[in-house]
């Protein structure tokens, strides 16, 4: 159903979070888990589907949904958020979908270990990279024929990625517009590697050059009159909050500060809050956390004057990453994680 | 882009206004326009697209869309609202699509007069019913083909009904997601009748059984034991309140209660407004209105006290109808303008 999210682009479908929302529980509703789409949402028929597992493998395979429901299967909790999110503060302002902030949602994934998958078929020492090709396409500004949307892993990334082939979220058979029947999960990354109507697994030995990989989600820089470039990888360490909601009223006297934090990097080592540039104010982390996983996050305060208050909040990961005030504009609006401030009143 | 509304369903796409946004004017920003699809949005091609006009007409028409942007076009303001909106209010529940209340909007629409392509391709005197087709079409539970989305309007209601072939929506071609390139819009009717993605309208002597005219789209009452059923024809009257939004928190001192009200029979004669339980209070209508085409409407208040505060708003249009306190059940949740109620507090 995914009742109440809020629609960013009609067609393809796009639509964030509330944000106000998140730190409802660690696990966000399926209702209102964001929705990302390149194209339209493939309606893929269970009983026909196979995913192939095809290139340098020892044993290509052929396996139905059945099939992937009988191996091992391992349920873990998974933050992913799209590199887009908060692409809409960037200024001067950039193509691509304008995300507010509620492009992220963590849900809990079952499916199957990916790196059993590939031993199942037999990974091939000369591999160096695996594609992995859903079943949505479409035409995308420049490039003549339809383009699928397909995303390459660094072969040896993945075996310790914690990857899963997920058939249920949050305990329900995926729906279609989660990628029904198969999504790749890869915990800790950019949600962009965790290909939706997931078919075809391609390994190789070639560095891959499909459009999603080579043409977009890379970090572009022009720093002191040089073009720099990155591939949007890992998540960037962030905090967002929930509560206040931007421009509510808060009466005086106890509120809480709440919100949800995570980095694709380490486990979240603290937040910090802020209000009205006062000093930061540690918060406290609820719930165990770990790389890849967001926390929510509380703060008690006490609001004793009527007036305009102003939060910040800020996280830092185990790694030490923490978060710019303004995170650096790049071509293609990915990676924003400028502290976020939200503005309300205190009456 | 259609930014901001709130998703229903994701697949088919079906997102509502937030009613908060409504009364903010008379014309709803396209982006905040709801959106309701029975299939997938079709991709048509506006180079290749033909309006066909047959059966018992004596110039059987194909229409480029140049032909018809060539015609005489018309502009008018005209209200939209799925006869499914306030569905997830009745109790008990209903199957369909579970509205709130912001499947509601309006818009300026620009097309060629329906009245004038039928003279122009001349109706038999033998026609009763004009069968419009959209090109959308999917499965629906219990059909085993798949069914196109249809509907029917009575052969002697369309030329007084001021219907429009629309191109252009708010000054703009119209989007995919709202019929692109023509939508029917019948003024003053349930926006089923506005049928998206229109390619074909054929006039018949025969009572039109498609499954969206004989199966859905009727109020289907028990009543006394016995069972009733009218077809989804004119919009009720109803009037919502946009401000307050619900449970937000007002300073003590004035405000203004505000809102949309309309009906598809008539124009809105008056719009009360009841604060706490208190008296029917005449609220100030803005705009010219008209029937079919909502009107905003606004009520300055005083907060004396604080504690909770519930505000109720009624229309009644200048037939006469006016709003029950609860609109009769039905079984597929049409017509629901039982009065709008929100909480909120005075603090």
């Amino acid at each position: 159903m995914d009742a109440g999210l809020l629609v960013v682009r009609s067609d393809p479908l796009n639509a964030e979070t509330r944000i106000e929302r998140l730190a409802d529980a660690e696990v966000t509703p399926t209702d209102l888990f964001y929705l990302r789409n390149h194209f339209p949402i493939p309606d893929l028929d269970g009983e026909q589907y196979r995913l192939s597992v095809s290139g340098l493998v020892d044993r290509p395979l052929e396996l139905s949904l059945g099939e992937l429901r009988d191996m091992r299967s391992e349920t873990r909790v998974v933050t992913l958020e799209c590199a887009g999110n908060g692409r809409s503060q960037f200024d001067p302002a950039v193509p691509g979908e304008p995300w507010g902030l509620g492009a992220a949602s963590t849900a809990e994934w079952t499916g199957v270990p990916l790196a059993e998958l590939l031993d199942r078929a037999g990974v091939q020492p000369a591999a160096t990279e695996i594609v992995f090709r859903g079943a949505d396409e479409g035409n995308v500004a420049g490039v003549d024929a339809p383009v699928r949307f397909e995303r390459s892993l660094p072969a040896d990334a993945v075996r310790d990625s914690g990857a899963l082939l997920a058939y249920a979220m949050n305990g329900e058979a995926l729906s279609a517009p989660h990628g029904y029947p198969l999504r790749l999960i890869v915990p800790g990354w950019y949600a962009v590697a965790s290909v939706k109507w997931l078919t075809e697994i391609a390994v190789t030995d070639r560095a891959f050059d499909g459009f999603f990989q080579a043409a977009r989600y890379w970090y572009e820089w022009a720093r002191e009159g040089r073009d720099e470039r990155e591939p949007v990888t890992l998540l960037n360490v962030r905090a967002l909050i929930a509560a206040p909601a931007p421009g509510t009223s808060l009466p005086k006297g106890e509120t809480a500060i709440r919100g949800v934090a995570w980095s694709g990097a380490e486990r979240i080592a603290r937040v910090e809050v802020s209000l009205n540039d006062g000093p930061w104010q540690e918060a406290r982390l609820i719930g165990a956390g770990g790389r890849g996983v967001w926390q929510c996050w509380e703060l008690p305060a006490r609001l004793d004057e009527a007036g305009p208050l102003t939060v910040r909040a800020r996280a830092t990961d185990a790694a030490g990453r923490t978060q710019p005030d303004q995170a650096e504009w790049n071509r293609l609006g990915y990676g924003n994680n400028s502290i976020h401030c939200v503005d309300a009143q205190v009456i």
